[in-house]
């Protein structure tokens, strides 16, 4: 395990996200957008410290098992960083310092952020934005190596040419780090804590300052709710090229919302209008019609899915069986061959191999207090407008006539059948006028 | 109110629309484009004429309470605009001319051609199109005053390279405006009166002429069905940033479609692939999940909606209530923290506080000639595959059991159940070999 | 008919596809990628004849009638079109060589294609990518011939910064063709026989080459799942445009999926998020709303589908007549002015005009061996939840009671009802606790 740690400092409310919630706990691709970051660096750092503010305990658990610095005060990202620092006990390895609503970041820039520590004593990520507008720039001497960075408010014309610009983040031994941060000061306009100024204290005291650039699109941060759509729109981009690049066809990938844990195997089919939650596993060639939805669940070789078909957590449909539409599967086994094509509920359900199941088949899985289960044996072909309610067994090969209400197990190789009589009067028929 | 007074010209059929219907009775976010033309102008204008086609009565009505005069003939746009002096009497205040198809002219925009009155005696709303095409070129002075119009045909080199373009609205006082109006001619290659020629008679009586610029998105005409595809995308857009400002989340902007009325609070998610029509409003932390579709209806605080929710006019969601997959509700009140979950049509009807709707739950409200309502109170638990028909009233805390045909009232604490009894014959199965 | 004749090469696997499916099957716009090819080729050509790798039965079948002839050994483009050559007999008029990966190519280029045989022996198709990259480069001389094709790894500077690019079609008198097609050698890195090497041949007898230059987006070709919905976007957008020039609204044709073959007319409504699959037609005046999705089936005017409805193959919607949320119809025929609104699986059906189909009706038309059908007279009204078990009908103006399960045909003008006796016991109501 690398003996690096890193700050994520996650204590905002974004107020221009106008929310309630913590920023950084606003969704990506299925997840909280500070998942993402914290899966990119799990990879990297030893230990992870978030700092986060007071009174946040879905964050905390979000966060969980890394530890968190809450800071009580917000006097800046400076003041938010050093909060960590009792944390990391005198961590003598390499401290980076990250951000919660930076969440693109990549395992591959941290790796070489964290490499570029072997050529300076204080690394920071830089980028060149397409508008680099009102960023902080860096300015590098002939070597390369960064001398300081400029606000754009005190940069003049030639400073503010440099396409190079600060993105925040920063890496250094940790002594180091815990040094300069202790000494920052909050003298400026709005009597803040900067972490930037650990740059200016590093070079004052003839440091070695280096930048590493990264892709823009990785170190945009998440302000508002249309940078949240935008950061969305980046990641839903890289997830879809992956999802083609494995042999999956989609005839338009732009309208397909994938997980960021969304596994597809090669030759697996998705039309247009699909969306994936998390936990989502599909086998080789199965086709996923459109309009459907699906979380929690794993879709076996060749099977077909929808379209209209909504698989929730803890389906499990087995190779070769069939989901037609406005089809619900929840917590429930559809056995290898089987059918439920049309209009049907299925929760907490066992269904064996080739099964049939008819259109507005329910099960009445919940008696308002516990959920039971309905288990139907292989071969079963259960009719038409079919209540089944739980618990209750249907056996291998039974027959269920169309229109029944089952309340009791139906033994193997019977038929059972619980219905109205038909009764006929007439010349009493339709006299509506109705529209 | 302003003394000022709007002429719009809305008589065209539009050829390449290829429709049946009047050109500006084509919908944009969920109303005729006209309705949004005149909201601009309704802000603006103290009176507003509308020059419609003959035999448009649908158009006369969406434009009410405003008048409407009729071109019979169709002699250009002069002559159209002139067909509206004689409603409007003699008007001593300024009169504008704007148009039908151009729908998406803002109101700040209207008020910056009323404005600009005061500097010219008459005033043309221009642009300056990435591809400025065949559109008239605006001559202006070194004054920045409008020297003439050219139209594109007429223009040397010079002319067609100049970037400034006539949009076609023009403002000016009523009294001047009539008497230009009645002195343009129609001595072109059409024979068409043309209203640009106005511009023409104002500076040969010597009178100041000044264009206001306006971004092309607003001033673009709408001419073809894939015009009207695209000034829709250009609503969206700026409907979609507003929510987003707002502090709506939504997952994929691009695939959630507004109406122009939509209410959205902060902290309301959207999930992707959602359509609004009009009326609807939602409130602070509703989730409203994929492949929904809702119409004039209320969303109240922490609802749950989806994913495939339909809901129709006249339905009320109290807090904390779920609508599930599949489920249809239509002038319904759906009580606080009540479900209907799954596959359940709710129509012309009353649901009380925490009832559970079992999965595949209909009301039979329509008996072909009436609808009838039916009432559920709070803490009911209507089981499965149940039919109520209406009228009827299931009482609080009532039980109906699953597969049930509810014909009668069901009292408050009491059981009721109404089903066939089940019948067994063993050995009698399913045979079937079928596929 | 044309005494033109075309090889077309499809042997490939396309590993970047990563499918076990040959790479000309893969679909677009709901028909493999080679039929859009042929579709074109058979506009122009007398003969055509498909080159196909080893066991691709599927293959053979969708390209028939054509002829096929199978490439046995991977051995290169001109290898693979030389294998056609016994098919076509010594056929002395033009044969040209296409591309079933490059299935874009249009009927207009291919005619161009043919028309420049006139001034030149060999005549090969060429493009000017916005991104040229490793594509060999078109040399010409002044004249305007083609002096020779440089491939990118043997190209200068001054040729690599040729614009024009070789597309790999040519066409010639078929003795010239398979005379140069004999000639070429596989003397190079892959040992490949290249189709392309006929052009320096064509050049050493001294013969005149000219290159037809066409839009890159019918010459890219299709390596990988990325470039299918790449194609596929292209199409698309292709067909939309056509639907809008004739006449059809879509609010948001980006989310509106068309198939090769969908057929709407003039004054047809599309709301957003609808999929076509193949053979379906509609007519004048229908409304589709949204998240509906047709295959197989004819609409006819002024019918309204949606939202949410499915029609599946051999449906017939008759005038006037309304399907809503929920629904799914096969092989019906739904009457004039009738209704299907809600949550309803309507297959094997012919339903009478003006019919009122309540909601949660199914009919019960498999038994698990045999499909049966279901009769539905005119002005019936089907009551809500009713179950119809095929073989069935239901007669003129018949009223079949909410709830009921129609096990035997009912008289026009009849009642039927079928359910069971409802029970009311006081005082046994809901006590759940639960959620």
């Amino acid at each position: 395990m690398s003996d690096a740690a890193a700050i994520i400092l996650a204590a905002g409310l974004g107020t221009r996200m106008r929310s309630t919630r913590p920023k950084v706990m606003h969704p990506l691709a299925g997840r909280p957008m500070i998942r993402h970051l914290l899966s990119a660096c799990e990879a990297r750092f030893g230990r992870i410290v978030v700092v986060v503010g007071p009174d946040m305990p879905d964050l905390e658990k979000t966060v969980a098992p890394h530890g968190v610095a809450v800071q009580r005060e917000r006097l800046g990202t400076g003041h938010a960083a050093l909060q960590a620092a009792p944390m990391l006990g005198g961590h003598d390895g390499d401290v980076a310092v990250l951000y919660g609503d930076n969440p693109l970041v990549s395992e591959a820039t941290i790796g070489r952020l964290l490499a570029a520590r072997a050529e300076a004593d204080l690394v920071l990520l830089a980028m060149r934005p397409a508008d680099p507008g009102r960023y902080g720039r860096v300015v590098t001497s002939a070597d390369g190596m960064v001398e300081r960075i400029v606000e754009w408010a005190d940069a003049d014309e030639a400073e503010r040419a440099i396409g190079l610009c600060n993105a925040g983040v920063v890496c250094a031994r940790g002594p180091d780090l815990v040094r300069w941060l202790s000494a920052v000061k909050n003298d400026n306009a709005k009597g803040e804590y900067y972490l930037t100024d650990v740059v200016a204290l590093a070079r004052a005291e003839g440091k070695r300052v280096r930048a590493v650039e990264a892709p823009e699109a990785e170190l945009r941060g998440i302000n508002s709710r249309a940078e949240l759509a935008a950061a969305e729109a980046v990641l839903q981009g890289q997830l879809r090229a992956a999802a083609l690049d494995a042999g999956v066809t989609m005839q338009a990938p732009e309208t397909v919302f994938l997980a960021h844990d969304t596994r597809l195997s090669p030759d697996v089919v998705l039309e247009p209008h699909i969306v994936f939650g998390p936990g989502v596993s599909v086998e080789e060639g199965v086709v996923i019609r459109a309009f459907s939805h699906l979380e929690g669940c794993v879709v076996k070789r060749e099977a077909v899915i929808g379209p209209y078909a909504r698989l929730r957590p803890g389906t499990v449909i087995e190779p070769r069986a069939h989901v037609g539409n406005f089809v619900e599967l929840k917590a429930t086994t559809l056995g290898p061959g089987a059918k439920a094509n049309h209009l049907s509920y299925l929760g907490d359900a066992t269904i064996g191999a080739g099964a049939n199941i008819g259109a507005g088949t329910i099960t009445c899985n919940y008696d308002g207090v516990n959920k039971h289960r309905t288990e139907i044996g292989e071969g079963a072909f259960i009719g038409s407008d079919t209540a089944l309610v739980a618990p209750v067994k249907v056996g291998a090969r039974a027959l269920v006539g169309a229109g029944s209400v089952i309340t009791a197990d139906v033994p193997d190789d019977a038929l059972a059948i619980a219905r109205g009589q038909q009764a006929i009067k007439p010349g009493r028929g339709f006299k509506g006028k109705g529209k």
